[in-house]
């Protein structure tokens, strides 16, 4: 069984990559910036091909989709490195292109507000894709770079499925249906997102769930089933938005960047501000194989968990990450002399 | 008379500032940034200091407002420094204070496109305000920085005038009853802008001008009569949008930056795309006392010349540019020593 998670934040360790591999989990979505510029995710980009040397025997980064089936056959865990802002883009176009040579598979157009590109779920007011937003998602379009409107705002989301050539991601997050927070999804947005042909990674942060950490496996399995429901099995995979080894300034840094004078609390509140703490039956990269128990229990066929647990993103990231008019270079083209040499992301892109 | 100018963005040189002094222009607000970051403000910035220095006889920084009779008294052009963009903020708050320290006076919340704090008048949907553009909107009024909305759509000019403390302005940009472009503005705004405090500075570029380049003297004059008559005496004056001595290439910069694969023509279009030229009667700082003449022929009396070629403006950065808590010291506090020793404009701020 594939198991490929959607989008996790952490201050990675070898014991949370060992962790990850152990479980089975053949592919994580890795953000690697919030608000940083270029200048600063490019620093983060060689963090991260650092780390591709020192664990490359845990990790390996993942330039096509197909790397994800070599990343499995090599025990390893495929990395896909993704932005949750545009502001790594600052206000140059011409960064899509350079950030997906460099090894960047996937970006949200906007975190909680508004960006350059499109609205965030905080603000006050939608104004959708802007004049800007529109070149990028043309330019992601062609180059092979996913959209994901997870944090961002309903019309916005709705005028990127309509303007997106190819289909998008919403990684994280889970039907308003189930639990009517900000940052969950209205039946609208699910019902484009299926008929586009476009993946919704099923979140486990308590704040997106009923009930919270007392959300139990039974509850949070039967709204996977309902979300099957609306969208059909194809469209429906695993986001766990997991964030872990972070103290509180990180969880500050990340609602609050530079924008405000005042801590803003997100999903919290000021009583409520710290990393909120994960349901018992999900609280690290080991209990993968534990939410497919309850798929069963729930009723669902071992195709159908397969599908939700990993196939449905393999078979997206296989389509996203190649380019309009070709294909994205595999890991083993990129260097195909050695399964040990793992390159490092840069230059993996095309 | 004083005589001030509410925005030029020239390549300035010794001949450009002779003419401007000769003719008694006493201040002009001088564009320095559109989409440059903050290090490439900075840059500019210092280009600035190197100009104060290099070019002390003619010209000097305007910290506060009052410094502009010290520039008369001196028979020099005041420089008011200033962004047509948000873009020197990036997504820090914190830059604000930063940047008026520097001696930064006036800002645009966004130029034509969507930008993080506000919408664009190019934008196909306008959202108003941003959640940190209610930060930087606090932060600007706290230290004493004029917040412009000339290029700024609907929506979000009216939101910024009812958010912040303090009256904002329109350093450049003509009543669309004059002229319906996308750039000049509604009735609406217009009294808004006016029951606010705010000022409008009224526009000699010609795609803001009935006619173009072929708007006369006597045109333009009753126009600005017409505009008293909406707002006021004391809210109108001159925003000039004089562009000199810069190739089509700046012009594509200006309006395309960097956010586009394909050129945007802004006012013109792809037959129409170069500099406009300019009505014979307004061609460079020469010709603001041919204003003043026009006025006078149009039934405007002396004191309500002198209000529309400066006082008003005068006035108004004279109350706008000291922080909220304070004043902001003069050029001749930060260098009292000499009058021909011009500080430069770093740390002239506060």
């Amino acid at each position: 069984m594939y198991i490929i998670d959607g989008l996790q934040y952490s201050n990675w360790t070898r014991e949370l990559f060992t962790e990850a591999r152990d479980a089975g989990v053949n592919a994580i979505h890795v953000t690697i910036a919030y608000w940083e510029d270029s200048e600063e995710t490019l620093a983060n980009i060689g963090h991260w091909n650092k780390r591709f040397r020192e664990f490359a025997d845990l990790i390996m980064p993942i330039s096509a989709g197909t790397d994800i089936k070599t990343a499995k056959e090599l025990g390893r865990v495929g990395i896909i490195l993704g932005f949750q802002n545009c502001s790594p883009l600052e206000d140059d176009l011409h960064m899509v292109e350079t950030l997906h040579t460099l090894g960047a598979r996937i970006m949200q157009l906007s975190y909680n507000n508004q960006s350059l590109l499109a609205t965030g779920c905080y603000e006050h007011k939608d104004s959708g894709v802007t004049r800007f937003g529109r070149e990028v998602i043309r330019e992601m379009n062609r180059v092979g770079m996913v959209i994901d409107m997870s944090h961002s705002a309903e019309e916005s989301t709705l005028e990127a499925i309509e303007l997106s050539e190819r289909p998008i991601a919403i990684t994280h997050a889970n039907p308003s249906f189930f639990h009517p927070a900000k940052r969950n999804k209205s039946d609208t947005v699910l019902h484009e997102l299926a008929q586009s042909g476009g993946m919704l990674g099923l979140s486990l942060y308590p704040h997106h769930l009923a009930g919270g950490a007392n959300c139990t496996l039974d509850e949070f399995s039967r709204m996977v089933c309902d979300t099957v429901e609306h969208m059909g099995i194809d469209h429906v995979g695993l986001g766990s938005d997991l964030c872990q080894n972070w103290d509180y300034s990180v969880l500050e840094w990340m609602r609050s960047g530079t924008w405000t004078m005042t801590p803003d609390f997100g999903e919290g509140d000021a009583q409520n501000r710290d990393w909120p703490e994960q349901p018992s039956w999900f609280r690290s990269n080991r209990d993968f194989p534990t939410i497919a128990v309850g798929l069963k229990a729930a009723g669902m066929t071992e195709t159908e968990i397969e599908k939700i647990m990993g196939l449905n993103w393999l078979r997206f990231f296989e389509a996203s990450f190649s380019s309009q008019n070709g294909r994205t270079q595999t890991m083993q083209e990129v260097s195909p002399t050695s399964n040990d040499n793992v390159p490092n992301a840069i230059g993996a892109g095309r």
